[in-house]
């Protein structure tokens, strides 16, 4: 039985991969064993259950989002809404990529997964939300940014929240028509996004 | 064995309900037919396999949507702009109706299919994209109606998929955070969404 970092490190990499491309419930822990080159021993070793590992993969999502997609469109070498443009063609990149590789579009896989299991699990669907809310709290970053001039006053966690469900939505007509083109063709709509504050 | 239309009716509400409020994966055709108080050939003499059955429940989906959500809804006693108002105020009552029923937001049945299935039944996939169709039709139509004196001209299929992916995200976000207050607090934001011809 192997104890060894690199293996719990093998054994999230293999059902990251095999959920993303099917579903939670599609796959077991003998298939993410086998395809991780480990015996069930080892994964019991670093996983009680397959929702702690879940956890994990959903983990390791979140800081591939974050290095691959989100780092790099918000850096602060360019204008607020500059980041937006470039954030929706880091994730069409993204999703093009992992759709090439798979075969077909893979959506969001924190969204898949939250459709999947909100209902059944409520620690997974706790674990989801604080990775949306993440993600929204990176478009309120900007959006203070960009609207600091505007007269009309905007709700701006809820504009972001907006502007993240709009994401969420491209992403799963994107995969329901197997078309990552879906994403530079509807997606630059959501810049136009705005829900203004309540007037007292 | 019963072979009864009715039988065939039962089997099919049973999965619609047992499916809608878990997910395709975790409900099997044993469930199915305790719930609906059959035996297993009498499930085989309708349904060949569980593909078929999950088609026939899309159907039913499919008509209680128009019954009780698009039909009211796009009724033509209101101009078009206000239809969309009063199609976001019907989903909203449907929404928050099954979620007092079932103890969560159940978001979209045809959404949750989607994401747990499209990259791995081809067959549903394409079942799911005819639904999404049928609904964007009804858009098209009434931003036909709302745009036809306006001056810029609109890419009217594409902003109606615009239009009918932010719902899908807002359903996804409302599952997710299980608030369905989120469809009157984001969802008028859709009443926005434009996104104009390519000029030539």
């Amino acid at each position: 039985m192997s104890t060894h970092p690199d293996t719990r490190q093998r054994i999230v990499a293999s059902a990251r991969d095999l959920i993303y491309s099917r579903s939670y419930a599609d796959v077991g822990v003998a298939e993410i064993c086998a395809r991780a080159e480990v015996r069930k021993g080892s994964f019991y070793h670093f996983f009680s259950s397959k929702q702690e590992l879940a956890l994990a993969v959903i983990d390791e999502l979140g800081m591939a989002l974050e290095d691959q997609v989100l780092g790099p469109a918000f850096a602060r070498d360019l204008p607020p809404l500059q980041r937006l443009e470039r954030f929706l063609e880091a994730l069409h990149a993204f999703q093009q990529g992992t759709a090439e590789q798979a075969g077909h579009m893979l959506g969001c896989p924190f969204g898949n997964l939250a459709l999947e299991l909100a209902t059944r699990d409520e620690v997974i669907r706790r674990k989801l939300e604080t990775v949306f809310a993440t993600i929204q709290a990176r478009f309120e970053r900007v959006l203070e940014e960009a609207t600091a001039n505007e007269v009309q006053a905007l709700d701006i966690p809820a504009t972001a929240q907006a502007m993240l469900a709009y994401i969420e939505g491209v992403l799963l007509m994107a995969k329901t028509t197997d078309d990552a083109g879906l994403i530079p063709r509807l997606g630059p709509a959501f810049l136009q996004i705005r829900i203004p504050a309540a007037t007292i």
